[in-house]
């Protein structure tokens, strides 16, 4: 990293600056310029004594040169991260579909969307128990309920199930019926959450928070990480901004920086990106266009009807025709979308 | 709530969507606007409908009238709520002043900066043994040890102490020691943390957080509140926005806004707030100066060296500067900075 | 509108403001809630009302139900708006592709860069002769010298030439050397200047400001609209928010937006969109995927000593790769991306 | 400048790398770390280079050491800027209050709100002539007519008039009547304007772009700056960010920031900055408390009848209540509120 200091810095701040450096078991490299000294610190030491270094005397500020993350990034592992399960496959040449409701509301909801999303070529079949809902008076998912339906729901048509687990305390249970694990925008920063998700084993799906850096995000990820577990699918879902219409705002530009600077996959969420059930299909598509290994998006029998989300989900047909449109935009790119496994015939 | 329908809205829409709020128990009240129809809908129910109508038919928008709190609405509670606990009044005309370091480190550090805080003027003692870091190679807390030396400062000054949770299953061994739980920016949405720390009716020092909208602050105060425990104090820590010269951006506006709708008292924090030591004393009088029922700032012997935060910690020197002043601001808003209630002396 | 009266508001005041909405000339309506009363305001008027209605005695808040903008909308004109300017078609099956470099700098790069640009396929030429700089001591444009040179590439190659014009009182000058005229991000509220843009009747492209809403997007449209100029496309070039890993944040989720409301042409802008050239073919890619009506990129022969947005630039070679895959998203999509009229030969 | 290799770079992309730095006639000091080889440019010369650096072969980034405005920095004036104009001074110990109508509507209007204004202890009066409104159906101000009942109520109280001026062909016109130019926030990057208000040498009164960084205003002071003009004001007016609840968000700490880093005086406009007039008198008092060198304010005689802004504007009474806090305040900080010389009497 790089210690800045003031323009009227004086030689002794500068030595004790340096003597600081060096302290921390890092090699201190002084340049002297016209309008200013920096003091380069040299060694395998990242981040962590840059902010006690920025409070020292005649300190402009600090800049780090080295990324925060350590294992997701591309520079420790340049081959992409393929995240296998069942019927699932996402990164590289593949394309993972994720379709289903917000909340698991009934077995006839469920049964019949996840046929409809096996019909139309999705490869993986999301849907929530446990919902954090903002309001406490919202309808708060059906827990181990809906975790049974959705295991019916998978039994019936071969397609793995993605659900969001929100408590430590209930990921033994969740990973009883998921196939993946889902870690919503709101607990992006949940660690114990991080870590007890990761200690499962099973695949993670890990949505960036409303407010989240891209380091923050792979850090977050590396919580993950670090408890030897390798599978971790990244996934933008918008960030808040001052555009109020739109439900958050979907920066794709997201994936090809990520795959610039990580292995891992990343998944691209345009319902809740965008908030409007009329914009989903066209950044769906967008989104593959834009790299993304994956795409989740919220459908619906009647989305008029749905207890939550309904104004962001598709019709059966609407997805459809999303699906058709997202499998040319696969092909002029050379990927594919394509069920993983053989898997149970319905 | 206000249904808008589209410009080219059929009239069998326009029945439909009538039909669908009378199906939700409300009364349906259409008004045929020169351009456009708007069905006004009137009842009991807020928000929780709002999002399935959005996606009906012919509709256009969906225009919440009523705001989705209760309990902490000031409609429903006129007067100001005051927390005390101890050494700590806030609220109406006491303004709470809690100061310490980020995060416990030694039993050394913990007293001389619990003495110094007492020694200002402070009326509370903060201090954090469960860190929720950023990074996973970040410095994580001293735990439990910390909390004893929270309490053994607590000992020598009277000064009751302010410590953060960060997951549910801590929450009853933070309550053994410590006497007002904070919840943190990034945990605002565990509704899990929400609903434990409120079962243990110790006051609740609720951070907004960084993407937080007022209203799911608000929100976020019902969860504790509609445990039953009234003791929650909002915290305006500062939001994420494009600017990069300070580490978050603090908008002061929000005071005086939320004392127009929330009984519950507003503190400011300065250090998150701003990310530079330089900037907080101008930013905690400006706070008092909005309204501000508390402040709570990060204070360290030596900041140099602090395992955390140190850019944004004040000296002792520092933190008495910034007392002196704030208590000139109080007195000309009329209000005080005091001890609560007479405590054991060191 | 709706003017929503606060909880408490007195049957003295509703009355007022129903006098208020009467003496505007609009139709008043009061809805009597069980919790607040709202008082819908009908007539032709629009926004212009709307602020002095809130600062009323007892009013909580005016909602407004119409859009603010008229001529741009498509419920006033339901088909799709084409501009076509000589090489140049922008707009339902037609895509145009706008390339160049970020500064007019010299003959040889301002040839040598349109030829390439004609090689690869794209149908307009860009370059800056007037360029906004952030700082006075950058480089700040050849001016007239520039637009000479932009004319002679358009000799050459038959593209035709879309450049800025910064100043109003350099419209004139620019448009004897234009076909088309940029209005950049920081001037979109340049009223002045949209209205002599308009007045020249060439097609103007306007950039939408880093924080502006769709509303005030389209309300700077209408500004030259309003002059009789029908030939406006609207351009996305990003949006100003927390994220600093790139330069702007791109919310392509504008594109189909703006679609529903509007029937003008939506070029992105991806070279300023995201500030890295690594990340522009794929957002370019995204953005005709978005259903975007046109692409305007950063070309130029050696990026590394252009006088402004090197790193932003494409080299020749990667535009031809980026020309190729948005052909291929292009007939995914079922549109073109072809010289709109026959044009001189080189 | 720090220019940052990638970890992967080639000894020949880092020779590559040192010449160019050397051909900018720049000092090249190259580090190599553990990880990654940096390059420091150490030289006059600043950030002009710094983007096509970036796209040199082999680079990751380029991290500027030094600020990019010069003649605005305090390193290169230490002692703050005071600009004293009749009876308005702003700076150092002196706090300028300048208030009046959004927009001059009539004679009446006019004369009677600077009657109120003077009364109150204001020291100052705005109004505006030239109005950019963000409709082109909007009121656009009533131009020379209420550059003249201006002037008449700088006749009648002696107060100094600060005016907006919108277009750089307006602004002879303008200086006649006005004492102070005021540059409005969507013209922060009007280059031309800049430098046509800094060539009439009355002060300048330059407000912060709704999404402009600190730089950005500083390099656009600095447009002023450069023509010779010495006496810049700086405004925070408030930024665009996420939140709904304010029309725009204060952040104050760019107070104290500002005060840092340039010897221009900062003045604050609570009524822009929150958009709504219960908000205004806390967020003055919180601005002077902050160390802001002035305040602007919207005054009435009715704001419900105001042609604009009038929820954010204060009634005659109001304004009194907030000039007595703001005396409050200022006494509190040691700084005071007068009329900067002696004035006609009225």
């Amino acid at each position: 990293m790089i210690v800045v200091m003031k323009r009227g810095a004086t030689p002794e701040e500068i030595q004790h600056m340096i003597r600081r450096v060096e302290e921390l078991g890092l090699k201190a490299h002084p340049i002297y310029g016209t309008e200013r000294t920096v003091i380069a610190a040299i060694g395998e030491k990242r981040d962590e004594y840059r902010q006690s270094l920025e409070s020292g005397p005649g300190v402009a500020e600090v800049v780090p040169i080295l990324a925060p993350y350590k294992v997701a990034s591309r520079e420790v592992k340049p081959e992409s991260t393929v995240v296998r399960c069942g019927s699932l496959a996402v990164g590289n040449s593949h394309i993972g579909m994720i379709a289903g409701p917000c909340s698991v509301e009934s077995e006839e909801q469920m049964i019949s969307t996840a046929r409809a999303v096996k019909r139309a070529g999705g490869t993986a079949l999301r849907g929530g128990a446990f919902k954090p809902r903002t309001s406490p008076y919202a309808f708060q998912g059906m827990k181990e309920e809906g975790l049974k339906l959705l295991a019916a729901a998978r039994e019936e048509t071969g397609l793995v199930v993605v659900t969001e687990v929100v408590a430590a305390e209930d990921t033994d249970l969740v990973a009883r019926y998921a196939d993946v694990l889902q870690i919503g925008a709101r607990n992006m920063q949940n660690y114990r959450l991080l870590e007890s998700a990761g200690q499962t084993h099973k695949p993670v799906l890990l949505k960036r928070g409303a407010a989240a850096t891209m380091d923050e995000l792979l850090l977050a990820a590396e919580y993950i990480l670090d408890t030897g577990n390798p599978n971790v699918m990244l996934c933008e879902r918008g960030i808040r901004t001052f555009e109020s219409h739109t439900r958050f705002t979907l920066p794709l530009a997201s994936v090809p920086y990520l795959h610039e600077r990580t292995h891992l996959p990343v998944v691209v969420d345009p319902s809740h990106g965008t908030g409007h059930s009329s914009l989903v299909t066209p950044m769906a598509c967008a989104a593959i266009a834009a790299g993304a290994d994956g795409v989740i998006v919220e459908v619906h029998p009647n989305p008029e009807m749905a207890l939550s989300d309904g104004y962001q989900s598709l019709t059966f047909e609407q997805f459809g025709h999303m699906m058709a449109l997202c499998r040319k935009m696969a092909d002029a790119m050379g990927r594919q979308i394509t069920i993983n496994e053989s898997v149970k015939k319905p």
